[in-house]
């Protein structure tokens, strides 16, 4: 997507073609600062410490990460260390395993000489692909939003209400929930986003809203707590979140917030759409609620907030009293009976066992 | 309540016989500090700063305020200015009014040399009368808690969600939603508060958890959008919060967001409840969603966030991206169907019209 009119991606090959660039994302929303990545320790320090997230995003960048390993070592004992040492950085993201073994299947059975040029090509590709099924997912999403517009009196604009951030920065390039939003705007449809400000963490306020932005995306940033009163007085027009894991029966397991959002959706008569690559499909798990673990973070994620003071420098306070306990579980499960619909890269399909098998049959078969 | 071990209310006439206490709400959860009020200008300033909020505490400070003011001068001209400037500091705050007009009511019948006195006395009973009817909310949710604590086994305490500050800060003692806590606190029945954080404005981490922690009731603070979680999960026993306004068919105006647990709540069979002091039931409005116009506040509310840094400054952050509009409504309604009963000083009700009117015939047969 573009900043400020320059088209953008959150990962890229360096013009020096030996390193990799990315955006340090700890710094948004308030500082727009590029790093490059020269090493398998910068790749897998990029992915640790959150410069780069979100799942196809941390993908690409162990896959980038363990091309840097090789090139600067393409013994069998390195890349065995590489792949260690990156696999531990995120130890719960599906992704980064899923694209470290792709690397490996490219490079082991190579001759040493040839390791990194494979590895680079593979990477390059598993980008070039997440590109891909995030077009495809907006082609599909875009329908949606067009047939919302073409009801729509002159001049209104079709209010797309989001949570968390599913964006072309948790991505290589479109987003999940955003690539229809941004064909839509694109392509002149009116379109205006709700972003959750999505505490704790913020990503709605700090990601979403920062994107949205930097492409020219109408958007208001609304607390948590809001959605529901939009939507009681007509104010939304459709929900589109993405997610971390869909199961096998179409429950949804995204960040902690998202069933409060479904709820007031079914309620109300406001459509919610689920946007995912197909690889967030879990076959091997049936009930959301029952068995999927809800990791819980860090207290601090919920007892400080970081922003900008007046005079521009980026301060981290206490917002909760000494000795105050708190809780933090980063995701909630979305029942399958409030999803409208999952936006995938093969079309928009229903919530639930059959469905979800019919449109994925090689891989719900070989469970 | 108690503060350390001290019962402490939120407003108080001072030792020196001339003057009202009351603690700075806008330190808190960082400062404990308690200022004095010896003006009209100050109880004035008071009110507007949101040194002390909350719909009857309000009340009870402005009375003091016009007793301040009479004591200066108790012409009928000051009278009525100082009736139009406190009158004018909160302009929605129907309590405000109401005890306004108490004590006009009053004073203004009786000679200058005896309307200090005459204000004194009714300001005193207004602040004993808030404390009273909280004394009685509070019994009747207590059987509420100790009938679920009765099907605990040993040891399991009774978890109750709250949103907001609807604690003794937001009146004279006791609180509304908090009532029954403390009651069953300070009974020996064991409670576990989970206190919404409750953006924008932070009440129920900055209010409710400080006045918990205080007094000494467990509680966890929990980002707004755990809730529903935690209510899937079995770890919610009750829910009950305060609310702005009730209207004759029993829906529940209160802070943004309450909307949203009320349907998790009812998703998940969880009991939820309305603490309210009679005088929040208004018997002219019927459909809460359409005839209750939603305040929008200023943008920062949303926009930044106050805390402490690590070094023990006060200070305001920005965290949202420059650039991002950003939208503040205030409250929402809750739909009477969501509401399992309202818990007033009468006993515990359903939210409906039969059931309000049959509770409140002298008021709702006003209309």
């Amino acid at each position: 997507m573009k900043i400020d009119g320059k088209p953008t991606r959150t990962i890229w090959l360096d013009e020096d073609g030996r390193s990799i660039g990315i955006i340090d994302q700890t710094q948004l929303p308030h500082r727009f600062v590029t790093t490059r990545l020269a090493t398998l320790a910068d790749a897998a320090h990029a992915i640790q410490s959150m410069q780069v997230r979100g799942a196809p995003l941390i993908g690409a960048a162990a896959a980038y990460g363990l091309w840097l390993a090789l090139k600067a070592d393409a013994s069998d004992d390195h890349l065995d260390r590489a792949y260690a040492t990156l696999l531990a950085t995120r130890p719960t993201a599906i992704n980064l395993k899923w694209a470290l073994d792709e690397l490996m299947a490219a490079v082991r059975n190579r001759p040493r000489a040839e390791r990194a040029q494979a590895a680079l090509a593979r990477a390059g590709e598993i980008a070039e692909e997440d590109v891909a099924i995030n077009r495809a997912i907006g082609r599909h999403g875009l329908k949606l939003i067009e047939e919302i517009a073409a009801h729509k009196k002159n001049g209104e604009r079709v209010n797309v209400l989001t949570h968390c951030n599913a964006g072309w920065l948790a991505t290589v390039d479109w987003g999940t929930a955003t690539a229809p939003i941004y064909m839509a705007h694109d392509k002149g449809v009116g379109v205006h986003v709700f972003a959750d400000e999505t505490r704790p963490r913020n990503q709605g306020a700090s990601l979403t809203a920062w994107e949205l932005n930097k492409h020219g995306v109408p958007h208001t940033v609304i607390p948590d707590n809001t959605g529901g009163h939009l939507m009681q007085h007509g104010l939304v027009d459709l929900a589109i979140v993405g997610t971390d894991r869909v199961t096998a029966q179409g429950d949804v397991c995204n960040k902690i917030g998202t069933y409060l959002k479904a709820l007031a959706a079914r309620d109300n008569n406001v459509p919610f759409y689920v946007a995912l690559p197909s690889p967030t499909i879990d076959f091997s798990v049936s009930d959301g609620i029952t068995e999927i673990p809800i990791e819980q973070r860090g207290t601090e994620e919920v007892a400080t907030m970081t922003g900008k003071t007046k005079d521009g420098r980026i301060e981290t306070v206490q917002v909760v009293p000494d000795g105050s306990p708190v809780a933090n579980y980063a995701f909630d499960v979305t029942p399958a009976r409030l999803v409208t619909g999952l936006i995938t890269e093969r079309g928009i399909i229903g919530a639930s066992r059959a469905q979800l098998a019919a449109a994925f049959p090689e891989r719900s078969q070989s469970r």
